[in-house]
């Protein structure tokens, strides 16, 4: 048994369907992902294609809210034009402000007309990692956008665990952070999403429905459920923004599948977007799919959901942080252990 | 192993928390439950109280809706108000006129100010029973609403199964309909749930995490997911319209741990309601929780719910229906089977 | 100066924008309305085509809530599927049950498959009539459906005010009812509007801006300000579902230059329609202008808004009902003079 | 005729109500309002009380989005929580993250246990000031935030027109900027309402119902509508957060009497708060009014919305910017002229 090896490697399945090639939001084409890492905090791009294009061309996207207790600038544009014209930047909370700012710097880097012709308003969402990093000293800088986008271009593979915006996160009382899985959905097209994965009560957390938080504990618990989990949905399905409206809203069902329950204190909002139906500004729409043919997608969404989730307690590594806290990667032999004794382990 | 015994009975537990005495919404003290089965069809009435103090005092509301298939009449109100002023009365979708009607005539009847000093309008919400009852044929009254009415004096528990409105219902590709649970939450309030059934795609059902579904099938595959579950979550908590409305939104994470993807035919519509929090008309509302004691509230929620999908399913009976339909009762002893081969089943 | 002048025959200009050839909700083509009355209440049809064709081919649609104390059935479907497959109906608050079995009826004659492929749920709205009719007589029958429909289908005009649902409201103190407007938006689409006006606080009234509710008030004053506006806006603009909604949305802007506040007690509910976007049962909706084009189509909803409210005071007949009630008509030679001494009637 | 007279001085009375003894926000005890103006661009603060207090004891709140192109941060928690835990920050769009940064400084500054115990997410609205401005040089920097707290600490008065935030702004293809008015309401409570003006086609421009827009244009028509306004809401009287969401979706129809259609293109959202509905951290909400008292308090929004943005126009002054564009001030004596010939100044 190697650490190395993915949930699935180790014969996991979340639902039937196949993952793409590389079982990441990176599956869907166009999609590339990049991290900054600053210490115990960072900033996370996700892009649904070229970013010199994306205000010219924005893409179809759609937002929902399961518990509201968060932020996702743009949220408010995303409900009324159903369009994202900058990447989705995830980051911590009271960074929000710096990533927005080298958002709109990148931005008008990479598009003169940008200030010209129109302004621009950023996708950035946040968990609040202050269990691990202090969120006083605010070491990110607006410049570690750019860094970001960076990484993103030049990358060909999506990091997870505590990596980026998922540096200092805690799930479920393990250390969290970056998580993705895609689905290739019944109809053809290809279902990614990324989490950021920073919620959870430790006894409620379930693998595949096996109730691993009531049999693993961490040596010390943590029982503050206060935390956020975003998640960015990508698909290359031709859908319109009230149909990623209703993509966005599933991926609560995958995060209920883990142990959610939303807590008072968490936001878990949810952004998705179509990699296929790019709105030149001042154009039409392009044609979506029938609603009729939106079943698949949500259920490959659901899967995909709770497995990000999982690959990001997987991926994630022991961290220690502020005022001598630590938090244990989940423990990968005793979960598999029960998880094969629940015969949830495929060969 | 009896037929008669419930899957808690049996050993199953959905989470950790324990159920009310009866482990159904009727534990929520005031709380009543009255059905009219009329050949496969039929009314269920869900009250917070006496019929006859509910438009004068009206009780604390919110709703919620994962997946807009479907109706809740009054839901546009309880949106604005945060109020109920009727029952919560359940039915076939295209019954909800005749339910609106007679709701509005036992409205009347119990409440001579009604037309006087202002109107009412009830809340009838609904699935479509259409592949087992012929909605053409339409057999239900509005007199039918004061069946269900003088059902719910009379009755001191909960009927649950193929009764009144869940009479024709179907889920997962077995026969569904009316479900029931109850939860103790942490801080002393009860929290009970009422589902009307009628959703999922056989494949996917899971019991208390269990991919029952893979394993067990019916005889006669059904795999139309078009379906709808309306779900009423009463409390004895002192709770406000608006913390209301987030308790009806957990009703949908209780659904996802069943397998729900909330299908785009299908109307998930959740309403709850304080039992404490009565807001005499023209009064202020009544003091409330603290937000930050809802998480146990959230926690109950979707516990009860799912566990009153659960207890719908395993209280139907075998129907059979329009153009030779038959839809079977989950199988019991293969469950029960498959949930102790799981280790699901305690002692 | 006669009385069966319209306000704009005698030179009022609401706004800029021309209205069509009947200067009704009718100029949309294919857009029919039909009342029918019964003593002081009734039930008025709003058809985006013919009816035997709205179930197969249902007409995207938006529904938007400026204030919730009132009743649409369906909306909570419009809003996730963007879509009517009814004609939308208007009536008294406790007919609305009536008035949807009536629309099931009339939607199964019209339709052989609903029942057997799927079923449907009726748009019908309301409000509250109560001053001058008294609601526990209901002397409004689900059998009306048909004959508001036979109306529509006979009538080659818009009847408004005491007319349908409308024979009973009070708008300002006045005699209100059922108006209709129409502007012939930049760009070549038409907007109509329909108004069931029962709202507004007599002193707030404003006609093009001019503070008639200060100068003019009825012999006895109604000081209640709580009753409803429903507004039905229809397009032959192809436009989405999100669309429609932001459209939708614009019609409490028409009201509000009228003088409506939105009070507590007052159901500001509108649904609009296009007639060019039907979709197919099944089908991808069809292609939408730009959302660059919208503004037009805005600027016209609130102008024909404010009008249809305007033309349903002027068409209104003073009328008497229950408890020696007596509503008078706006009284038309005073208001007349009061706009023409503000330069407000063009030649 | 001096210009230094407010319009209200010249007679003008928008509503049958009186505002408070300044006629501006301030009037509502305990908020103050500060700027910082940095060539054509700036901050604007609004605050519910004495910034140190604010985290401690979260303003219960609401927010209401008429027209949804643009920012507001906060909101998502503001729609779940009912909260704002910051000041109300204005600013330009591209601006939004370093006052968003500033605004999370000024916080820890003022509150040591932001970080230790919780994080916050500050409240930052925008509008789009890049007619006047060169949004992409950016000279407003974080710092400006303490500048305009210690301006709203400093001030006795509301500085209106074109200041802070408002500098650049434009309205009704006039110059715009920052306008605030008061109201007492029936009940004895006070609101006030401070706006971003920076929206409106220049025709469309109503004054208290006269059509000015119609007869008085700038020298050099500026007919590009996309712009926004934001609104601020505040009151003593003790509303609940669904109140206060309910009064801010009011500040739209006081746009609708100035004129506003809510263009596509503009960000039309509202945030109210309530000065006396304080909430502790983990306490229940204080006790509220009843609802059926809230038709007062959303008059008073409606006429001091629609006054403020009057202000807005009247204390702005001619204002020259990039590219030569230069915004003339609202002509005061023509429009005065306008107004007396129309009978709307009172002695």
């Amino acid at each position: 048994m190697e650490a190395s090896k993915s949930l699935r490697e180790h014969g996991l399945r979340i639902g039937e369907l196949e993952p793409g090639p590389a079982g990441t939001i990176g599956d869907v084409a166009g999609v590339s992902v990049g991290h900054s890492t600053v210490s115990l905090t960072g900033v996370t791009a996700v892009l649904p294609g070229p970013a010199d294009r994306l205000w010219a061309e924005p893409a179809a996207a759609g937002v929902a809210v399961l518990n509201g207790a968060g932020e996702l600038t743009g949220s408010v544009q995303i409900a009324e034009w159903g369009l994202i014209e900058t990447p989705v930047y995830l980051t911590a909370t009271m960074s929000v402000g710096r990533v927005y700012d080298g958002a709109v710097a990148a931005a008008m880097a990479a598009e003169p007309l940008i200030g010209v012709e129109a302004v621009v308003i950023p996708v950035v969402g946040e968990c609040d990692d202050s269990w691990l990093n202090d969120p006083r000293e605010m070491p990110l800088q607006s410049e570690d956008v750019e860094k970001a986008l960076a990484d993103a271009a030049a990358s060909s593979s999506v990091s997870q665990g505590a990596v980026g915006a998922g540096a200092g996160m805690v799930c479920f009382g393990w250390k969290g952070g970056i998580g993705s899985s895609s689905r290739l959905a019944r109809g053809g097209h290809t279902v990614g999403v990324l989490v950021l994965a920073n919620y959870g009560d430790g006894p409620d957390l379930r693998i595949d429905g096996v109730p691993v938080g009531r049999e693993i504990r961490p040596a010390r618990e943590h029982r503050d459920p206060a935390g956020s989990c975003i998640a960015v949905v990508a698909t290359d399905a031709p859908l319109g923004s009230a149909q990623l409206t209703r993509v966005a809203r599933r991926a609560g069902l995958g995060l209920a599948r883990t142990g959610s329950v939303a807590h008072h204190g968490s936001g878990e909002i949810f952004v998705a977007f179509s990699t296929s139906a790019r709105v030149p500004r001042g154009e039409p729409a392009p044609p979506a799919l029938a609603d009729s043919e939106l079943d698949p997608i949500f259920l490959a969404t659901v899967d995909a959901t709770e497995e990000a989730v999982l690959n990001a307690l997987w991926a994630a590594e022991t961290t220690s942080g502020r005022d001598g806290r630590l938090f244990e990667r989940l423990p990968h032999e005793p979960v598999l252990e029960l998880l094969a004794h629940h015969g949830r382990l495929r060969d």
